[in-house]
């Protein structure tokens, strides 16, 4: 019995590969994570078990598939990011996206009970994201992108922070507060949480207040103050690496694979973090930290 | 501080809105399964704990988008269908497809346990699910495609049945029962299944030979015979439904959750199937079974 | 000398097949025609000469690709459709569309001296057309979209009749006359033109008031009053045409070429045109008129 | 009569807007040439006439087209190049292509007479012309683009210009020239050229040797031998450009009317022809030369 008589519904199949040398952005949301958060009593501004729960799952995703060069995740987002030279599943859309949020939701459900022991999951109400890839066509740009995503971290941590002081700690209602705060900006904040609340805002948190970037550790190299070209040189490695074969992708993953992946909490708008870590934008691995 | 001064980067997101008034198929398919059965212990050629596994979770995503008419899964893959009347998330493909991958990971991994008591997760090995949509213009089509799953169903249990039986009941080496059914047909195999193992094909279970069907549960139809128009209307409803308003579009959802979801074993190349059950394709709720 | 170091670049270009079994509609545009009628002194509200070369030019792409069914034009625009089972240049988009819009210009330009005797072109001052294509998946949605221009046609022709009556005739400004007319519906208008003018709108030209139709003609077929799939069957003719072999189909596009193409200006939106005339729907070529 | 019912198959149109801040090249070709170039006579293996009608053409499109920052032609075939920064027709593809195919048939159509005063057009056998639009994320990669094409031309009209010598002057038949260019590299056809014919094929036409350049001419600039970033600075123009406003690009627009458009038969593939005219790969208008 030959299937040949439905086989052309594969015809209506259409191809979703993505324009070659292009910095391959897959962004995942939580869905519904304002519910869940009430459901299972999420603390107000930060949980740090949510986020680190979100941060043991980017890891394991960034383990599984060693073409990805960083990953920033702040509140219930997570943005992975492959190099242009990225040849992975053909460089096809719905097979990257969705292999990502599928690695990234299996692990954030089987961990969630080590994160939280005291709040078990509830079927039907599972924690689930969605997901999309979005292209940058140079490293500048990219690098606009992480940084749009660093400043609404620290953007909505502050106001976040600011309001539920004033709740929590303030005894002023939601919309006392929401009132108050419309129209402050950064310096408003930090004065309300320092002048009634003792708090300096720069001593919260860095997860809180920086996000977490995730990446594979090599040996920092030392800035090169005499380099033009600070953000990698678009001209050359993509071309390049588009053309290497798949034995030699293939030594890149194992090469990959040895290193530590590693979270952080640091500034990833200015310049320093990047030369240091040249490995990142330059997808070629670095040296292995010596033991 | 405003976040003006990247926000530009949002303009590199592109639209994905798949054409309206088509049928859209959802495929999940398991990542490396041949790999993780190992791992796990499946048993060959069937696991019926692994496909009451997948069952269980295709339910759950059925029940949690209500948007969603039928699903048929067989071995490691899925398959949702969302009418041609749909607007979920505006039809953007990206959001649908891992809507569905990361809800039925989710509830695949929270339920592996229920299924596997005795083979518990391993990580990071485990699994995951990746998707794709197609869009499928007609209704005759929609079921072209739903038959060719079960066409497909059909005739790799056929020879996973003969394959595995010669193997684990014939005492054969692999590579001598893969050589001996290269070239066979379909009689050849049931030949080999009654002749010497005394089996009959068509007795084995019928989740094996027919896969699984997933749908909402209303008051059977009795067929009409006059029909000429086997195949659902598309030149009507379809164009009608995408015109409802968001109040009757959630009206038409609340309906539907109400319905029960029901695993079947069936038949769904034949017109008996979809004529007794015209709701899934017409995309209009049923009648509730009297309790 | 060998081009491979260069040729990589060819990766970049993405497929652009469009959806199988779908109604193309590519639709073009004159550029900045209102200058133009303007610099070539087109006369208001309609002038026959240009609509006359808009049909002429169609009358040429309809020859040239036999895959078209029909096409209809108003004013500066014209819509070319091709039949779900079209296989044309593998259905790739910017090759269907531009094809058409370079025959096009290509005869417009041609032929506007034999139209335009008296007003010859003024390089650079060239007209020149753009195209898009767009899909519906079923011939209701077909029927809607023709239906959509015939309408437009209409409405745009009233208001340009009566409003051009006003100034020209009735001594009106272009102010006044715009300002009068604002919100009235169609029976203000013909009122205004019967009343003050003498003129019965009914009277007008065919083509100004119904736009051109432009078609294969081979005999006309008697309606058949009991048939209930009035748009043609979407669940039968398309499935079996796209899998008509490069053989039948070149003979379809022979047999299609013998076909005298005509322009009519007639109604679009009832059943009767496309009741008598049902090879456009089916995409089957009739019974040529005999001699 | 409004139209509101048939209004809905507007929704049909689906987005196809570029990716921003990527080159666009627009390349078209001329249909079935092969076959025109023997109905109109054109003289083997180049005709000046069709070349210096194709180049007119190009012309009046980058006249048209203030955005296009330059175009190649080579044999029946142009590639018009969009900047990175270009927000013409908001980017949408069809628009972009259709525009340019339209523009260059009805100049080539209308100035046919010109280049060819003996071979009148014989309807319906038009010249026309299809296109498609391709990206580029990088400069480096345009670059390699226009290398591809100018290598091309060299190695097409290297093996024309000897195949023709050979049948022309040399008295073989077509099949027999063939057979002995089969398999040469070339230095052998130099050789051929040479030694059978006396012809130095770099006496050859530079028009047929190196193609067709079309650029808006300003002060040529010295080469900045310290230069590193050769290719232009992908990381920085760009994404300033795509942040001008409406207003400041109708003003480059402006600036770039002014400039000559010029049909040059240069080297492109060193970086000379760049860094001479920086003005090209940068998008900004150059100093116009003093009169």
């Amino acid at each position: 019995m030959a299937n040949s008589k439905y086989e052309y519904v594969k015809s209506f199949e259409q191809p979703d590969v993505l324009l070659p040398n292009t910095w391959i952005v897959v962004r995942i949301d939580g869905r519904g994570f304002h519910k869940l958060s009430d459901r299972y009593g999420f603390i107000k501004p930060n949980d740090r078990r949510a986020l680190d729960l979100m941060n043991a799952a980017a890891v394991e995703v960034m383990k599984e598939l060693p073409d990805l060069c960083i990953a920033y995740g702040v509140s219930d987002e997570y943005s992975f990011v492959f190099h242009p030279s990225c040849q992975l599943f053909e460089r096809r859309s719905a097979k990257l996206v969705t292999t990502i949020v599928s690695t990234f939701t299996a692990h954030y459900i089987y961990q969630w009970g080590t994160y939280f022991p005291s709040a078990p999951l509830q079927p039907p109400y599972l924690p689930s994201f969605d997901g999309r890839a979005v292209l940058y066509p140079t490293t500048r740009i990219l690098r606009d992108y992480m940084s749009w995503r660093q400043v609404d971290c620290h953007i909505n941590n502050l106001y976040n922070t600011t309001f539920w002081t004033m709740v929590q700690q303030g005894g002023m209602s939601n919309t006392d507060a929401e009132r108050e705060l419309q129209g402050t900006v950064s310096s408003d904040k930090n004065e309300i949480l320092f002048k009634r609340f003792g708090i300096n805002y720069n001593n919260e948190d860095e997860m809180f207040r920086k996000g977490s970037v995730v990446y594979r550790q090599y040996q920092l190299e030392d800035p090169k103050p005499e380099s033009k070209s600070k953000h990698g040189d678009d001209d050359e490695a993509p071309v390049d690496e588009s053309k290497t074969s798949k034995s030699q992708q293939d030594k890149l993953r194992k090469l990959r694979r040895k290193a530590q992946v590693v979270v952080d909490h640091v500034d990833i708008i200015k310049d320093e973090f990047w030369e240091r870590r040249p490995w990142i934008l330059s997808g070629k691995p670095g040296k292995l930290p010596e033991a």
